[in-house]
Parts: structure tokens; C-alpha cells; sequence
């Protein structure tokens, strides 16, 4: 393995990965590319993508967070970018007019578009490519189903409540908040300098005002400080004696907080007029695709490996949503379910195809030694070594790893980060989460785990319903089982009315329970079993009445549950992460309104909208050169959009620029005479100049990934005025 | 206006509209089309798309109901094609291992394909080729939003409980179900045919059973047909006093119901961990919209008019929910909010562009005078004779005719009827649904509705938010309005701490109101006032405290709340309308199932696949074309399926011919030797060989709609070995 290396090479080549453009010419702020991550953390981000396991990365030391940086390098302010963001309407919160509810947004046009086109990427890149099984499952769920699946009893977070002014408080969160004020009070006693966190919008406020200079013991800080790396290792009742034991208090009302319960984070309503049955909005679309394998192995025609796939919205009712649009209550999720077949070790039969591509893994063993340097490996390599544990795992990490690339992620900000035994459910083999870096630090994106056959037993246990494969043999195997033998003439008259029961509660017994029970045969001449509702509920089994031996017989039909690998997506968390990635601003010079002039870099597969037709001016003779050209682009599925508005035509390129639009078409005098064109380059800011045929396909080769503008350049006349 | 003609003649010279191409041969039943539309109808179908007056035709006399027919005419048996959809798991019932929820469904692999083409023509059609603003807007929406928009009071059904068994009804369903019964028995008795009724297959059962053969007098018989007829137009008192009058009992327990009471249909839920805030999932994606009007019409640069959009789930707790993928809890919708100066006629500015479109209306004169037969005429004509209120409106019908057509609906299978005055809302000025005809009978599918400028209103009232526009006028506009004038001197001290109160009062009246104030204030010398919290409630003000007077002033800027015109889509039923007029059977063969050998012939644009690859055997030589053919066919971002099952090729076609597949590609010897390939017409079965370029060039313009088979045929050699 090599350390990690900030500047990736290309990966897998001929595959089609969006390079981001060399960076234009910056005013007032050199060029400086993103330092190799190193010493990064952040409050650990838990979409706690199926871990009711706590995830976490806080057994490291802490750690202090890397400054948040632009696509080229430059400090990223984020209320900057915020504003851009709410300006042109990416989102903005629901039910605004109302006053709002937290956690709910809404993506105006160029988010939705946005989204829609991630989604696009998506859906080409696993479910065309690999012929996956996309359905679209209910989001009501019956409590039933939940229960099953472990989300009634354990999908909870510990909450507290301030018994004066009852407001409530996520533990973890409160814990958290409370000894940051602590260390932050001791540094400002002894006159050191307090780190600027990023953190909230809205929580920043609060902590600014409740520092209270404070000195504390060397060994309190210490203490404080190991706390605050292992918070999310604590339970319920942990949260709460560490509440007790430090006398935390809430300081709007210097109340301690009563002890922490389970708050169960699914959204529950009823189905059906009579209230009688309990439902959810699902947390995950995983359910949905589960409960229907046997329908989708038969659609497959008994095939295997084969995998489903879904998108759509999930649902989880956060305690105390932040962060923007990474923790809100209502998400979309893209998911996948690989089924395979736990025997042979899990190999898949394309993983030759990506067994090259490179990938910044922060496995276990680094993190349990203290270390956060993450290391580039290829995948290829990682299988061989052991780091991730079979090939199909690894198969979807790389394709996870292009798909990001493919959108357009800054490949300096992606890392797999290897779940510690402790985050990961006791049936989980192995499970890594693609975390990108945002200004919030490192945020859990993408979650890939090898759930072994646990989700699909659990339900077929509850159901009765077989979620099996049955695989023809080529020729029979030896199976050796202990098999049961009713001695029924004498078993039926003694038991009587009793004996279904007990005949059921003997085949109801596992393979090592009834080697148990033939040892017990053997040495006593007879054995215990319990039998509900009958006698005491024990009975006394004698050896004339049943036999259990040891037999071996020959199949022809192989039964096995398959194993389930679930690579699972946070369309929101990535759209967000995604719009920092490629967020800029062009240096010193502000807009009229103060604001720098960003820039979002896009590539063309996600932009919003990939054209912006321009009039120079408001001039009549403009019109029909703009409808013209935006009909052809509309045939051609090309989406654009008119912006014949007053502004000056500088203005409405950095207005443009703002939405992430890659390339302009400027109509002026000049097209009136000789019907040509400029096409500008977004990034860049450079112009070419040529007739509507040359113009519309350069548009095509670079919408479509052919051609990048620094080709077009090549093959089409510069052209120089009016240039911004 | 010409009658409805049963052969639509091409719409729009030019624009693409999906023809279904000419039938195959069929082996046993005739070539028989549709039937011209008459005396159809069915129980009105309300998917209730913001019609909380009751949604209706029901002031039409009783009819029977047009037997259902597949694509080519034939007789469509509802059973076996639901048979066939559930066999390919074009959907099946979510949960179903649990026992299934009524009224949820899943839709498995092609079903979600088929939704996915529904929805991708849509955006295309609306979008991107009217320059719409698309939005993603949450599902959990607080109560207050929905107190506002009237659904918490207002969308509700009446709902009935057996006070035995505490089985709880639809109240109208209840009563039509007993009326049919008792009017079945009458005909039972008196030797005549009990029609067979295009019911559920669920309630099927029961009503057979319950039959009990009486004679009922003429008069009865009249009047029970009579009630039947209008049964959406009771509210739920009225169907309370039918229940009673008439003796309606429940066959199950022979105890008549409870008086109904109103159901609301959201589902409701907490938000947040504290159960304050009460939420719901939204009926319907508008609100979220409407809310945002400011800031959409900011992204649009203030200008008018313009539309959003927006696709997403949305959500009725529907009390007994039937007719399978009709009457569903969860469904996806599709609707566009078009905001509409309300001066000047609505007129819209590419009207021109569809005025020649034919559309089947059944407009409310003719609903009225008791006919069915729908009338077939230009949407130009329809607006200008006043049949269609406006241009916007009209604009729009045409747009959804155009749609429907691009998916592939039968064009003898669509038509538009006229909501009746007592189906709309008071506020409403205009509603038209596209109705499609299916098994069930004509189904609203898409409602179309101008609104006026009542939803913005209540919001902009409740919030206190500005859903206004402010236009800029070229010249001054005279204003005369009535104004209220303080004499702040007298007023002041006269009023004292509750000046403030009767001030705000004051402000509040509108300009009917000060005209009346001013009127008592001339003839009285004062006038009395309502004021909450002052006095006993009622507030007296002498001429001398305050004016009333007509003032004119010159306005610079008009400000106005716009209309909004809804087209409002059903997505999940356009889908299962889209399966019906898809289907037919290749005649009286039957596959090995006993099954009809069914077909979907999707239109290209839609189909879940579009091409299936299918090697002759199993032959290992084989393999390789397929996989080169399916990678070549997917970088052309064509969906593909090999299927190397160990069918027969004939059974291979046929399951591929359910899933609606138009086109296959066999390998076959000869492509071992000379690597050609077949290319096989799902619809003619006809087949044609080229090598892999001519293959390839043909599926593109197939599937990107530049020509159809027929033309393929023309240009390449036809094979006719293997051909099924």
C-alpha cells in the first residue's frame, strides 16, 4: 500500500470520469490545490445508513478540522456559499410562509434539476450497466414488517429533557455541546486562542454567549477530551450518568436535563379507516426490495447473483435536525440489494474490470492504531490483502468510487472508511462508508455493507415465506444431519392429546440441539425438551419412544439463503456535497451586492440547465435568434433556458455562473449580419465564435462527454470581445 | 361541432404522436375495432384531484357499462390480463408475505420501467418544451398548511360502521353495493339476466352470494335507479337518511349501519420528537408550489406568466381502497401550477400552436340534457364558442391530448368531460378531466382545472406573506378606491388603549364594506363596527372620529394575485390505463399455462425494454455476440435484456412479448458463421437480418421514433426461418 497521495492519476483508463477542467485564472487568491488529508475529522455523521450499531469513527484521537476549501483551493466561507445557494434557489426550507418546520427543505429549479440528474447518472451507472432489478416499493409500512427488521425496538436515538422549560435535547448532542463550552471556557481562562468550529448556523449563536471563562484541571480536560472521541460508543444509560456524573446543565435555564430515553425515529401513522393497524414511513427503501426476493429471483429466472435496486424517499424523525441539508427528516435514497450465494467466497464476475481502480481507504487497522492517514490502494490489492473482505464488496466500492467521480466529486475529498467492530451489527462481515469532505468535515455519503443472510431470515423466519435459492445440483452432494425418528406406536398413545405438540417442538430443534439430545439419549436413556402449554412445559422424552441419529443422505437440490450486500446512497447528502465540490469564486471582485462571484463547476452530465441563451441586449431583433436556438437545443435534449432579462449581459454571466450553466450562447449584432455566434465556456470564461451548425455541435460534444471546451477551443475561432 | 368519430384522424401535422402500428393477423377472433363511445359509463371515478365538492357524473341517467377490449378489439377478460401483469410482476402487492395492505402496491421490474418512460416523456413534454420550473417539495406537511388550503376540513369521505362486527364502509359504496342487490334480485326474480357487472374481482364473491331473488315494484326500481344515478351528490346526512329510509343492510351481520360520519382521508403523524406539531402527508404536490410562489417568481425574474411542476408521492387514506392499481393509499402524481394574469382572457401565447388539435369533449350542456355522446372538435373551436373557458385552459387540454398520445394511449379511448357546477369547488371557474376507458370504465386520469386565485389568496391571508404580482405599468393607471381617514386628534383620545384595536379593524374592511360604512356614515352620522375584544364586540364611531371617502389616485405599478390553471396527473393510473390499451392476445392459441399468448405493445418511447437478445440454444458459441450486442446496445443508452434462459426461442418471444419488449435480436448459426442477426417486430412478429451496424441502426431509429418496423422492413432483407 502506498500513503495517500494528493493528486489521484486518472483511474481505469477508458472509462469516462469528469476531470474538472484546469482551473481558470483566480484574482487576489493563488491557485492552491486542497493539502493531503491527514489530521481531518468532524462530529462523527451518521445517516446511520442500516448501523443501529452506533456508527462511528470516535475511537480517534481528537482531532482538529481541516479548513473547508473551494474547488480551487480558496477558504470556503460557508455562509457565503449558503446565500448563493438559497439565492438561486437551490433550496430552500418548506413551508417557509408558515414559518417553516426544521429538517424539511424543498429544491427549487436548479436543485430538482440537479437531483434529477444525479439520479440519471445513477440509474445508467448500476442499473443499466449491471441489469439490475429497479422497483418501487411502498412507503407506508405495516409495524409488522419493522418489528421484523429490528427498527421498532432499536432505530432510536437517546433523548433528553430539560425538566424547566421542557425542550429537548438529542444526548449525544447535549453531552457534546456541553463539554465543548467547558474547553472552550478553560481556554479563554488561560488566554488561548478558541478554535472557530464549524458548526451549525444555528447553534453557533447559543455557544458563543455561554463561554464562561473557566480554568479546569489538566486531568478534567484530558477526561473531556477522551468523552468527547468515544461519544458515540455510550448507550442510553450511559448518556445519562456522564449527565449525572459532570452535572451538565443546560444553559438557557441551568436545569440538569432529566435521564435520557429511546426515541424511536420513524414517523408512525395508521392505515385503513379503524385505526387498528400501526404503520411507518420506511427509514430505508431496503424493506421494500427484501420482502420481495422470491418474486425477484423468480423475474430473474432463478438466477444468481443478481441485485435490485430503488429510489425514492425515506423518512426519520430527527431529534434535533442540523446541519442544512445533510440531517433532515426527509430524505431520498438510492439503494441496492446484491444477492449472492455465500459459498466460493463471494466472487464477482466483472470484478476483473475494476480490479485497477484506486481508492483512499481508512481501513480498521489504521484507525484502531490511533491513525487518521488513509491510504490509496487499488481495490485489486485491498481484496487480495484482506482490507475489504470479498470481491463483491469490493466491486461495489469501485463502482461506487466512479459513479462519484462520474458526477463530478473532487477526488481529493473522497475516502471508504472501514466500519470498527463495534458500529457494525453482530451479523454485519464488513461494511465501508464512502465519506466525502464538506464543511461540515468528513460526511457518511454512501454506505456498503455485507449484511450476511440476516435481513432475509428474519423475515422468512417471521413469515414462513421461503426466501431461498434452490440450486440444482450437477451432481449430489453428501449431506450428514441428525434426523429425528418418532417410534409412533407407542409415541401416539402415550402422549395422547399432547403429542402434535411435542412432535412439533422436536422438528422444531436445531442440528447442534438435537446432538445434544442424542447425547443425552445415549448416557441417560432418555432426554428433556421444553414443550409450551404442556405439563410444566418440560417433558421427558424416553428412548422407546423416540430415536436421534446421526445419518447421511445424498441431494440433489441445494438450499441456501443468499447473502445480501446493500450499497446504500444519501442522494441529498451527495447533492449537497457535490455543490461544495465544485463551488468556487472568481478571487477578489464582488457583485453589485457585495457578494463574491461564484461559480459552481458542474460537469455537463449533472448541470442543471446546460445552456444559457443570451441577447446582448433587449433589442428586437434578437428574439428570434434566441427561440430558434432554444428550440433546436430543446430537440436535441438539451436543456436551456432564455435569459433575456434587463441586466447587463456581465451580470447575467455571473448569475449563470452561479447556477452552474456550462456554457452560453451570446447573440449580438454581429449574429444579426452573419448568424454566428459565441458559445462561452463557464469555467473558464473564454469564447469561440461560429454559425449555429459549428456552435450546436460543440454544445452536443461537450453535453454528451466527448469533447471538453479546451478541444473545442482547438477546432473553433477565439473570439474576444464582450469577454468576462 | 362534428359527432365523435371512432377513427381520429393524425393530430398535429408534424408533432410526434405515438400510432400504434397496423394490427397483426389474428388467429380466431376477427379484427374488430372499438366500438364508437356511447353509452358508456362507470362509477364515477374520483381520484379527487382537488375536488372536495363532490367530483361526479352522476347527474347522467343510468347506463351499462361497454365492454372492456383489448388494443385489436377483442374481449379484454380482466382476469387473465391481471393474471399476466402479476406473472411478469408488472406490480404486485407490497408486503404481500406479511399478508399484504390493501390499497398499497409495489411495481417490480417492468411496471417501474414502464412508470420511469411515463415519467421521463412527461418532463420532456412539459419541463423542458415549455420552459416549466421544477420543484421537490416535502411530503410531511404541517396541519396549519392544510387547515389553510381546506383539506383538514374538508377532504374527508363518508364512512359507516356495522355496529356488529364493527366493519366499517364507504357510505355510498354501501349503498350502491345494496341497492344493486336488491335490483339484481328484482331481475333474478322476475327470470331476466343479471348483467355482468366490471366490478372487483375482490367484491365479486360477496355480491353473487347475497343475491336474494324479490320482486320489487316498478316505482322502487325507478327510484332506486334514480339514486344510484346521483349518489355523488349526497352529502353525508343525505346518505345517513338513504340508509335509513330505505332499510340497507350489511349481508354479512343483516344490521344496518350506524349514520355515517366524515372520515378525513390524509394520514396524519407527529413531526418532531415533543407531538406538537401535527403533520400529514400530503394529499396532493401543489401546496408546496403554491407556497413558494415568491420565490418562483423571483427565479423567473418577475415575469408572467409562467408555470412550476413537480413529481412525487402523494397520499389518501382511501376507507375500502379497490379497483387494484386505481383506487390506491400511495400514488405517484404529476402537477403543474400555471400562473396566469386573470386580466386580459387568459390568453396564451402558443395557443396558436394546438388550436388544430381534435379533442373528445363531453361538455355540461350536453351531461346536462342527459346525452353521453361526446363530441370530437378542435380545441380552437372549443374556446372560441365559450365550450372551454380560455385560451390557458385550452392550451393545456390539448397539451395533456398531445401526451397522452406520445405514451401510447388508444386515441378511441380518451375523452374530456366537463365537470358539472355542483363538482367544483365555488372558486373554481373552469374543469375538465381526461377520462380514459378501461375495464372499469371511463377513469379520471388527469384533472384540468383554472382555479382562479383562491389557493394563493388563503395562503397570502393566513401568513400574511405577498403572493402578489407588482407589475410595472407603461403609463399611469387611475385608481378610485374607498379610504379610510383617522382624525388621529379626536380618535386617539377617544378610543384610548383600544384605539389600536378598532384601527386595525377599520383597516381590515374591505372596499364593499367601506362603500356600506360610508353609506350608514352619511344618512346616521356614524356607523358601528365590529372590533374582538373591545367592549361587548361592537364598536360605534361618530363623523367625527373618522372619513369615508372615494378617493382616485394614479398607480405606477398594478399588483395582483394570479389565477392558477392545474393540470394534475395520476400517474399510477395513467400506467394501468396505458396496460389496458396496450393489450391484446394472439388469438386463440394458448401457451403452456393455459394462458391467452398476451401482448403489450408499448410504444417504444415507453417500453420497460426496449430490445431482448436471445441466442437460439444454449450453445456456448453463442455468449459472446450477446454480451458484445447488450454493452453496445447500452452505450447507446438503450435498455436491454439477454435472455439465455433454456426455454424454447417461441417461449422466450412470448414472455418477452408479456413484457411488452418490441424488439428481439436472435443469434443463431448463421451468426456464428457470418455474424448477422435477426431482428424481430414484437407487434408483426416479423423479422428481418442484417449484420450488427444495419441491426444497430435500425433499433436506434425504432427507438428513438424516426421509423417504425414497417420501415425497417422496406430497407432490409426480411428472414422468415424461426419466425413465431
Amino acid at each position: 500500500m502506498r500513503a495517500f497521495h494528493p493528486f489521484p492519476r486518472p483511474l481505469l483508463a477508458g472509462r469516462k470520469s469528469y476531470r474538472h477542467p484546469p482551473p481558470p485564472p483566480i484574482v487576489g487568491h493563488p491557485r492552491s490545490l486542497a493539502p493531503p488529508i491527514s489530521n481531518a475529522s468532524c462530529h462523527p455523521s451518521t445517516l446511520s445508513l442500516r448501523s443501529y450499531a452506533k456508527a462511528s469513527a470516535s475511537n480517534l484521537p481528537p482531532v482538529t478540522v481541516r479548513t473547508a476549501t473551494t474547488l480551487t483551493g480558496q477558504p470556503l466561507d460557508r455562509a457565503t456559499f449558503d446565500n448563493m445557494l438559497r439565492r438561486r434557489m437551490f433550496y430552500t426550507p418548506s413551508f417557509e410562509i408558515y414559518g417553516g418546520v426544521s429538517g424539511l427543505f424543498d429544491y427549487g429549479p436548479p436543485g430538482c434539476a440537479l437531483q434529477q440528474g444525479i439520479i440519471d447518472v445513477w440509474r445508467k451507472h448500476f442499473v443499466l450497466e449491471e441489469g439490475m432489478l429497479e422497483v418501487d416499493c411502498s412507503v407506508l409500512t405495516p409495524a409488522e414488517v419493522l418489528v421484523t427488521s429490528g427498527h421498532v425496538a432499536k432505530f432510536a436515538d437517546a433523548m433528553c429533557k430539560d425538566p424547566e422549560n421542557g425542550e429537548l435535547f438529542r444526548a449525544d448532542h447535549f453531552i457534546r455541546d456541553a463539554l465543548e463550552r467547558r474547553l472552550d471556557g478553560n481556554k479563554k481562562a488561560r488566554g488561548q486562542q478558541i478554535e472557530k468550529k464549524e458548526e451549525d448556523p444555528d447553534t453557533r449563536h447559543d455557544k458563543k454567549d455561554t463561554i464562561i471563562p473557566r480554568v479546569l484541571p489538566n486531568a478534567a480536560v484530558k477526561e473531556y477530551q477522551e468523552i468527547l472521541a468515544k461519544l458515540d460508543n455510550y448507550n442510553t444509560k450511559e448518556l445519562g450518568e456522564l449527565i449525572r456524573l459532570h452535572n451538565l446543565k443546560n444553559p438557557a435555564t441551568r436545569a440538569q436535563p432529566l435521564p435520557p430515553v429511546d426515541f424511536n425515529l420513524m414517523f408512525s401513522t395508521r392505515i385503513g379507516p379503524n385505526n387498528h393497524l400501526r404503520g411507518y414511513l420506511r427509514p430505508e427503501t431496503a424493506q421494500g426490495q427484501l420482502l420481495n426476493f422470491s418474486k425477484l429471483l423468480n423475474f430473474n429466472q432463478q438466477r444468481m447473483p443478481f441485485a435490485s435496486a430503488s429510489i425514492g424517499k425515506s423518512y426519520r424523525n430527527e431529534i434535533s435536525p442540523r446541519s442544512g441539508l445533510l440531517r433532515v427528516r426527509e430524505f431520498l435514497m438510492a439503494e441496492i440489494e446484491h444477492f449472492v450465494d455465500p459459498q466460493g467466497g463471494k466472487k464477482h464476475p466483472r470484478f476483473n474490470d475494476v480490479k485497477d481502480v484506486e481508492l483512499v481507504l481508512l481501513n480498521k487497522k489504521t484507525q484502531l492504531s490511533g491513525e487518521t492517514q488513509a491510504q490509496k490502494v487499488t481495490i485489486g490489492e485491498a481484496v487480495a490483502d484482506g482490507t475489504v473482505d470479498n470481491e463483491t464488496l469490493g466491486y461495489f466500492l469501485a463502482r461506487i468510487q466512479l459513479f462519484l467521480e462520474k458526477i463530478g466529486m473532487d477526488q481529493t475529498k473522497i475516502r471508504f472508511r472501514q466500519h470498527l467492530a463495534n458500529e457494525m451489527a453482530h451479523y454485519a462481515v464488513d461494511c465501508w462508508d464512502a465519506e466525502l469532505l464538506t464543511s461540515y468535515g468528513w460526511i457518511e455519503c454512501v454506505g456498503c455493507a455485507d449484511r450476511s443472510a440476516y435481513d432475509l431470515s428474519v423475515h422468512a423466519k417471521k413469515t414462513g415465506a421461503s426466501l431461498t435459492v434452490r440450486q440444482q445440483l450437477t451432481e449430489p452432494m453428501e449431506v450428514t444431519e441428525w434426523e429425528i425418528e418418532l417410534y409412533r406406536k407407542k409415541f401416539g398413545p402415550h402422549f395422547q392429546k399432547d403429542g402434535r405438540a411435542v412432535e412439533a417442538a422436536l422438528v422444531a430443534t436445531t442440528q447442534s440441539e438435537r446432538e445434544e439430545l442424542a447425547k443425552d439419549l445415549r448416557s441417560n436413556g432418555s432426554f428433556t425438551i421444553k414443550v409450551d402449554g404442556v405439563g410444566d412445559g418440560t417433558v421427558t422424552i424416553h428412548e422407546e419412544l423416540v430415536g436421534i441419529l446421526q445419518k447421511t443422505r445424498a441431494e440433489n437440490v441445494r438450499e441456501f439463503i443468499p447473502n445480501v450486500i446493500e450499497p446504500s446512497f444519501g442522494i441529498g447528502r451527495i447533492l449537497y456535497a457535490l455543490m461544495e465540490h465544485c463551488y468556487w469564486h472568481r478571487g477578489i471582485e464582488k457583485d453589485d451586492n457585495g457578494e463574491d462571484r461564484g461559480v459552481l463547476s458542474f460537469p455537463p452530465i449533472v448541470a442543471p440547465t446546460k445552456v444559457v441563451i443570451l441577447p446582448l441586449s433587449n433589442n428586437y431583433a434578437f428574439r428570434p435568434f434566441c427561440h430558434e436556438l432554444s428550440q433546436k437545443l430543446g430537440k436535441l435534449g438539451i436543456s436551456n433556458r432564455i435569459d433575456d432579462s434587463k441586466a447587463s449581459i456581465g451580470k447575467r454571466y455571473s448569475r449563470n455562473d452561479e447556477l452552474g450553466t456550462p456554457l452560453g450562447i451570446t447573440i449580438d449584432f454581429q449574429t444579426a449580419q452573419d448568424r454566428t455566434f459565441t458559445l462561452r465556456d463557464r469555467d473558464s470564461t473564454k469564447q469561440v465564435r461560429a454559425d449555429e451548425d459549428g456552435i450546436l455541435a460543440a454544445i452536443c460534444s461537450i453535453v454528451y462527454g466527448n469533447k471538453t471546451f479546451r478541444d473545442i477551443e482547438c477546432e473553433l475561432p477565439t473570439f474576444l470581445a464582450q469577454q468576462l
